[in-house]
């Protein structure tokens, strides 16, 4: 397995300031991997608000149905995530696991066992031994601090070749507060779930239900617009915690989604799913380009996303990108696949804002040599215009490479 | 691109035998590639009736709205299949293209235009020039004889490692008719739609719309229970011909497709496309395993079905196979992300026999050295049991492998 670093990975990696109400550590229990932290415990102060959307997999992991029956509560104060073993489709032992462990850290952290939130991340089907957070969760609870964001981002990564942050400062109100994200990839993501593993902390003091709200309103053109391979993990996991400490600087409680002072807030959080979904994307398995799929003039928008997942998911398309091959011929041919309304005389195809393909045939003015220039780039957009409507719709994926199948064809042995 | 034949080429190839009415010529007419054939014309005597399935894409090729709108007529005299242009995406110049490509061969071949069928594999998008068909159709026609059927295989391929045929003689009343049947593949594969392209002959005297109800039923598991890489070509395309030339010998005409006297010749027709399907399986690109995927105890064959292709078409669970890793996690994966109904705690999954997951977990009983040593096998059987209900079905798929990236990351330039 590779271990060198997506070339796509983000140069500007952001400082993460502290958030009043939360503290991180991590450590290596030895779970799977060895010379590497797998362990990461968020403390989060009294009174944090928790929302959450998670795999729409019909074999969703124990993890995944314990924070979907505690999410109920509304409450949190704690966040346990492992690397290295995803308790998935472990039966009953999966779901003793899950109760030992949120056992454990109520016991460390003194507080219900309600208020715990778990997700794990790895090898699917395997026991998850969870003594191993035995002694671990208290050590790390006595650790625990303000900062290691970083060291939280690296401690949940397993295929991933770099960790991924994200943060925003704005106001509400007449307060400042700061919105906190990290998130996971790095393969089996697509759409259709929350997202792989990611995790968004505030000091926003916002109720249970307006977060909620807003991460099933922001996942939707953010990390429910993307795909590395098709396929949807048991585990997607996507918790956002709200500590609410920013009240004591005057921010205004809100507890209704429709308040007008959540504006600013609410389009920073949506900016914060949209750059850790795309570092995402930076960071699929062997991915050596981003891919961005904007489908226009569709009969409508969902039309228009299902197009783009058809493209984004062709095996055709992604080889072809890696190819640096404007192969617009495949792009026809997912947009045929798709089953959706398309007239073949009316669609316009263009890589990179050069138009290869227009109603239905060659562009005339096309020139290859332009066009496989513009395919080197490390980031490629392919826009389709259908000609039919006023649907649109965009996602995000990278391509497919002789890497993804050696990550792939070599991950668990 | 490799020139190395598949490791899973059939290592029994038929004796082709001649089939009466039937006269098969190829040519290297320059299309696109160098020093090899890359056109074929079937000659078929009058009388011949034809049916066809094609691609359900919504962009298909030229040829394929051709073939639809002649099948009406439901008789044949020509058959004419190029390679290395799948006359696609093509415009007016595509529906221009086949309209001359017909009557270039009802002038060479004496027939009415509406008699003659084509079909057009290889790059998307480009125009076909049909003009290098004139003088080539004519000398075809005179070169045309009943043999050639390798020759015929040979020059439908593109990146095919191996020519597919295949055969069967078979009673019909007290006659013997002789099916002959030819595919090529080999990605851009997905049910859905008919196949890549396949043509089937037989002397049999059966009506073209007994053959079409035959072949309807005949895809239903054979062609369209397969994938390669889940794309669908625009250019699909089954078309069968039965001249009828036994019925000089006294085998009965055949006019309903209920008719007991045809169970025989049914069988061998299905018989037939289930030999060319898995050999297009067997030649997928990159392929180095043979997978069978079957599905039962779902709630209905279709969801059954849908599961299948879910596993099938999953790239984690193809470059598992792949890395010869019996990773049932990943299988379970695919299952959840189906949409289908099932339980985790009610599967089961096998390899090649092994049980290595019960009742929704890890099989006590497993063995990873015993599965290990399975995985080396060139054919791989995924059986997942979901203990729901009586619904089963069957597909064919094969690994995914770096072979595949590097094949279409190089296929067009």
């Amino acid at each position: 397995m590779s271990t060198a670093v997506s070339p796509l990975a983000p140069t500007d990696v952001p400082e993460m300031p502290a958030i009043a109400g939360v503290r991180l550590a991590t450590a290596a229990a030895g779970i799977r991997y060895k010379n590497r932290t797998d362990v990461l415990l968020a403390l989060l102060d009294k009174g944090t608000a928790v929302a959450g959307v998670f795999t729409k997999s019909k074999c969703p992991s124990a993890p995944v149905e314990w924070c979907r029956a505690k999410l109920k509560g509304g409450n949190a104060r704690a966040l346990v995530v492992n690397s290295g073993n995803a308790n998935a489709f472990t039966g009953k032992t999966g779901k003793a696991s899950t109760a030992l462990t949120a056992q454990i850290a109520s016991k460390a952290v003194g507080c219900s066992t309600n208020e715990v939130f778990l997700a794990s991340t790895g090898v699917i089907g395997e026991p998850l031994d969870a003594t191993k957070f035995d002694g671990v969760l208290a050590q790390l609870t006595d650790a625990a601090a303000p900062d290691h964001w970083m060291d939280a981002a690296k401690a949940i990564m397993t295929t991933d070749t770099f960790p991924k942050v994200a943060t925003a400062t704005v106001k509400l109100g007449k307060a400042k507060v700061t919105i906190n994200g990290m998130a996971k990839g790095a393969g089996m993501i697509m759409p259709d779930m929350a997202t792989m593993l990611s995790f968004i902390f505030t000091d926003a003091p916002v109720s249970a239900s307006v977060l909620q709200v807003l991460l099933k309103a922001g996942v939707e053109d953010t990390f429910n617009a993307l795909t590395i391979d098709g396929d949807t993990s048991t585990s997607d996991t996507l918790l956002a915690f709200a500590t609410g400490a920013a009240a004591a600087q005057g921010a205004p409680k809100i507890s209704r989604a429709s308040d007008p002072r959540l504006k600013a807030f609410a389009e920073a959080f949506q900016e914060i799913l949209a750059n850790l979904s795309e570092q995402v994307a930076r960071d699929g398995e062997g991915a050596r380009k981003l891919v961005e799929v904007v489908v226009e003039g569709a009969t409508t928008k969902p039309s228009a996303r299902r197009i783009a997942m058809s493209i984004a998911n062709s095996p055709l398309v992604k080889t072809a990108i890696a190819g640096e091959d404007a192969n617009w011929g495949r792009v026809v041919m997912a947009v045929g696949k798709a089953g959706e309304p398309a007239n073949r005389d009316k669609l316009s195809i263009s890589f990179n804002g050069i138009r290869v393909a227009k109603s239905g045939a060659r562009d005339p003015s096309y020139d290859e040599k332009e066009v496989s220039e513009a395919m080197k780039a490390p980031k490629i957009q392919i826009k389709v215009a259908l000609g039919l409507g006023k649907g649109r719709d965009r996602v995000l994926t990278c391509d497919l490479t002789k890497e993804y199948v050696a990550i792939n064809g070599d991950y668990r042995s």
